[in-house]
């Protein structure tokens, strides 16, 4: 069986370390609880992961490493994120630091078309270091930009990205900027005898990113740029598939964490057009403070302009016995996810299922 | 003019968070050095953010409201991002803790298109708190998931999403297993006479979420899922305009930054495609340490089966006298890439890149 090795840092005290492992091993994969697994060999098997080593890393904090048996990735960009950090990523103890990722795996996602030599080989620069700058800032013209190009381009720098800022503006659109830029990397060329590589800033839905990779390639660029974490990584993976020219990575937005959780799950996620937010509520496995998890429901509820409320809906780890809390602590508006744990029981998913749907009835009428 | 206001938390001394909010102004936008802001008006007045209030808020730590002008996000649903949190998500003592977003901004995104009240209408429950759960684990066959979203149907579950680790397995397939789940929903309201909610989890590269949703459709799903953070906020946003039923938001990978900086940047971004990877590198305005920048080339070039090597390239506000230094660190296998600092100075663009590719050339050659 391939296996996928993915290590974690857990910043919890050593004699705890090979628990909590053993949780994420299940959570990564199954998140049912281990009664579940107990009863279908197969899953222990060939689904969930195992634990290899916990000891403690160099700076004393514990490290984890969990093989997954590679199938649980499908092979697939988004669903290997899943299966190596999806839902752990929620834990504030838990930092994914190493991937040992099987031959199947990188040729299914086959890293760089181009990669290091291709970029060598666009900008025919043998063995030196390469140099690199950006057209900006936003706020001027596709006409000031390629002056701005011009000048790069004269002086021989290599490759000229635009700032990860600039999108297509009403005051710079992307069409004329990247035609402006172009233009003004061939009049260099015909002064100097050696062309500057043009990187435009690929940014938006992924129906505009696409569009935007047509309109670069038929301009005639000869790379081009997006920000992985922003238009989100499997988007980018596409991306570098479908591209006939180098792309490079831009880091901007790698730091997505930091927003705050109330803002990202109330706010944001409203107003991105999520009809319900399933969040990890309190209590459960994620320990979200109570107060974060009524002022995210509140948000998503509350009026907005002209924006339709979402339905906040509490997960992660619910227990039969809480729900009549939750719901006097969420009110009306709110869609309890209940997982796991009306499995726990074998043969009995109906009843404890009719239990849940029951205790919400009531619970809702008092 | 419309505006975006941004409130950020600084973990800094309060003497130097209004100095870090005008920097975050800047760099959130144009991205250029102050001197040349202060050479162009319209910069300042148009696309700079407005630092508007600073002060500590009720945890002590330091609060700063920007307000960009709505213009600069273009009205897209990634440059929002990007002009939100996009670089100072990559500085650690900063957490986007608020937003006030403007209607214009609000109507071209359009939040919820179906919303808490079109989930009501899909389940046909006016009043009462709603009941969820997953059709769970991975690992199990179309029809053993069916059997077990048969028992929820028949309990009187709302609604019953996947769980967010089925993707397209080989072993279980997004068809067959929408098609089974739909056939067992359909089933049980014949026995009851109220349909459960089933909402199939959509998971891959954006051209598969799109085909998936269609599938989905096709097969008379009443609902859809994914994970915005996971498959990328504006993919979502454009699966939210794209669907004909409500779409549930699920926070796996929500916490993706807690990957360890050399993984992330030096080894994901080479196995998703990126030919070139641009990092904020060690001195300058972030602060990454010398020796993660390293293991980060490193990572990027050596041998890896068969994927191509990336070509690593450092940026985030290099110096003209850093340059020879940094090819020293880094060696020849490197593009450096300065920014701002070739505009510093007015009238001199061309001269000032002449010398960084002078020092390249020299420090290479050396």
């Amino acid at each position: 069986v391939e296996l996928l090795r993915v290590t974690y840092r857990f910043d919890v005290p050593a004699a705890e370390a090979e628990a909590r492992a053993e949780a994420v091993a299940r959570e990564q994969t199954v998140e049912v609880p281990r009664a579940v697994v107990d009863r279908e060999p197969y899953l222990a098997e060939a689904i969930v992961g195992r634990v290899e080593a916990v000891a403690p890393g160099d700076d004393g904090a514990m490290r984890a490493t969990i093989a997954y048996p590679a199938a649980t990735t499908a092979h697939d960009p988004a669903q290997l994120l899943n299966v190596v950090f999806g839902m752990t990523s929620l834990q504030p103890d838990a930092t994914c630091v190493e991937l040992e990722v099987p031959a199947g795996i990188r040729s299914a996602l086959g890293g760089p078309r181009f990669g290091l030599e291709g970029l060598r080989k666009a900008t025919a620069v043998a063995d030196r270091a390469l140099t690199c700058t950006a057209v900006k800032p936003m706020g001027r013209s596709p006409e000031a930009l390629a002056e701005l190009m011009g000048c790069f381009a004269r002086a021989g720098i290599d490759v000229v990205k635009d700032d990860q800022g600039l999108a297509d503006h009403a005051f710079c659109p992307f069409e004329a900027r990247v035609r402006a830029c172009l233009r003004a990397v061939r009049r260099a060329a015909e002064e100097t005898g050696r062309a500057s590589v043009y990187a435009p800033n690929l940014i938006g839905a992924p129906s505009i990113v696409f569009e935007q990779l047509r309109v670069a390639e038929d301009l005639g660029a000869a790379a081009v740029m997006a920000s992985p974490m922003l238009i989100g990584l499997p988007v980018f993976w596409e991306l570098s598939r479908r591209s006939s020219v180098p792309v490079l990575a831009h880091p901007s937005f790698a730091g997505a964490q930091r927003f705050a959780t109330d803002l990202l799950f109330g706010g944001i996620l409203r107003l991105y057009g999520a009809d319900a937010v399933i969040f990890v509520g309190t209590g459960g496995r994620y320990g979200t403070p109570r107060e974060t998890c009524l002022a995210l429901a509140d948000r998503l509820r509350r009026p907005w302009g002209d924006l339709l409320p979402s339905l906040p809906v509490p997960g992660g780890g619910i227990q039969l016995e809480e729900v009549s809390g939750l719901v006097s602590l969420y009110g009306r508006d709110v869609m309890l996810l209940v997982g796991g744990s009306l499995q726990v029981e074998a043969g009995a998913v109906e009843a404890r299922s009719r239990a849940f749907v029951a205790a919400v009835r009531e619970a809702s009428a008092g």
